[in-house]
């Protein structure tokens, strides 16, 4: 029987979203209380896409198989009673078993939370502490020439080979969520490994008047990820939504 | 020389402000830091009180003394890049030598986080997962009696024997702080051992109906710990201010 999960983690207590021996990570903590469920044998999770070490996930997506069919609502709360307590389910449902959490993506929702006030010790594993004020106008503008199919060589992670860098970003927005904190979303078809990371990195130094929007254009023609800028760090990057 | 310092800290990483052997201890983090700038002199840091384990603080307070008369900007960047991440000093000044950061306080205010919304574990350390509604307009009722000087003996740990339990408490609110999401604030000219918390478990139950919001009255004149309800977890409560 194949279920299908909505789950949410606090990533900066583990070594990413992907199981590796000896560290703890979100698929390891799963995996090992479905294993318990499913009467010791081992289970295999497969999510959306793995997320890297201290990335958050508010509605990740995942799939497994059991042996039993048990019912939804007791599944999901004898997983949510077995996980610790960074870890939550928050909707489980049966699927068929062509259904399948990765191949299926249709797109997915990344959002960036950035401080641009003072440095707060008690969101710094949640909020990118930047502390320093952006021009939020202009990212604006930058992100808008990144809307569309582009290939996006010049923002993944430099050692990363593939066939096809070219991806679609269907949405993009700034929101000020709070006094002198911003949040960016980006929606997009697939994203590469450090692709968000590495796209905010290059809006920072935009927001911060080193670059110009129209800068993006150039980067992007480039395709070399050497022209691109820093990689932001991880604390502030939220895995939102994956759409099916 | 003496300091005075106004800083924040992630009370989830701690055992607590005070200082305790073989624990990891904020009071522990600050005296380690500044015994470095002071020559390797122990130095001996008076905050305006202490937070249990798990409590953050937005502004918390202390004095200390130091050999040297030091720069105020420098000295606050010096202790800042030798602290750990999840504390920071917001501001320093130099005051008399007859400044007392506990005996001088006039007030202090703290806050309480609550999630009446779906479990978060992104935020589990940082606001209170109570996960189900609340009635706010009957636990603001409930506060507003805790309002003048009275009796907190029902209210403070039960072990906790002082000469004086009143205490006067000069503002209280509720203000809904995001979707699902309350804050509840307390002004007061002191607050005894888990006596927020007390407070807080009582409004909780009066929140959810169990109470009504004049049992606060009865619960007062009782003067009797066993008669209030159960301390609410450390995880929401933050010092926000302390008044001199």
């Amino acid at each position: 029987m194949r279920y299908f999960i909505i789950f949410s983690y606090d990533g900066s207590k583990y070594n990413g979203y992907q199981k590796q021996p000896n560290k703890k990570t979100v698929q390891g903590e799963l995996e090992q209380v479905l294993k318990k469920i499913n009467s010791n044998n081992t289970v295999s999770v497969s999510a959306s896409g793995r997320t890297d070490a201290g990335v958050h996930a508010i509605n990740q997506c995942a799939h497994f198989d059991l042996r039993n069919d048990i019912e939804e609502s007791r599944l999901r709360k004898s997983i949510n009673g077995l996980l610790p307590k960074d870890i939550y389910i928050k909707a489980l449902k049966k699927v068929s078993d062509d259904f399948h959490a990765r191949f299926n993506v249709k797109a997915k929702e990344y959002i960036y939370k950035i401080n641009m006030g003072e440095y707060n010790p008690i969101e710094c594993e949640y909020i990118y502490q930047y502390n320093k004020s952006l021009n939020i106008e202009e990212m604006k503008r930058a992100l808008k020439y990144l809307e569309g199919t582009h290939n996006f060589r010049s923002f993944t992670k430099a050692d990363d080979v593939k066939d096809d860098y070219r991806r679609t970003i269907m949405k993009t927005d700034i929101t000020i969520s709070a006094k002198d904190k911003i949040t960016i979303s980006l929606l997009g078809n697939g994203f590469m490994r450090y692709m968000v990371r590495n796209i905010i990195g290059v809006l920072i130094e935009i927001g911060e008047g080193k670059r110009k929007s129209e800068d993006i254009i150039a980067i992007l023609k480039l395709e070399d990820r050497t022209k691109a800028g820093k990689t932001a760090p991880a604390q502030g990057l939220y895995l939102n939504k994956v759409i099916y």
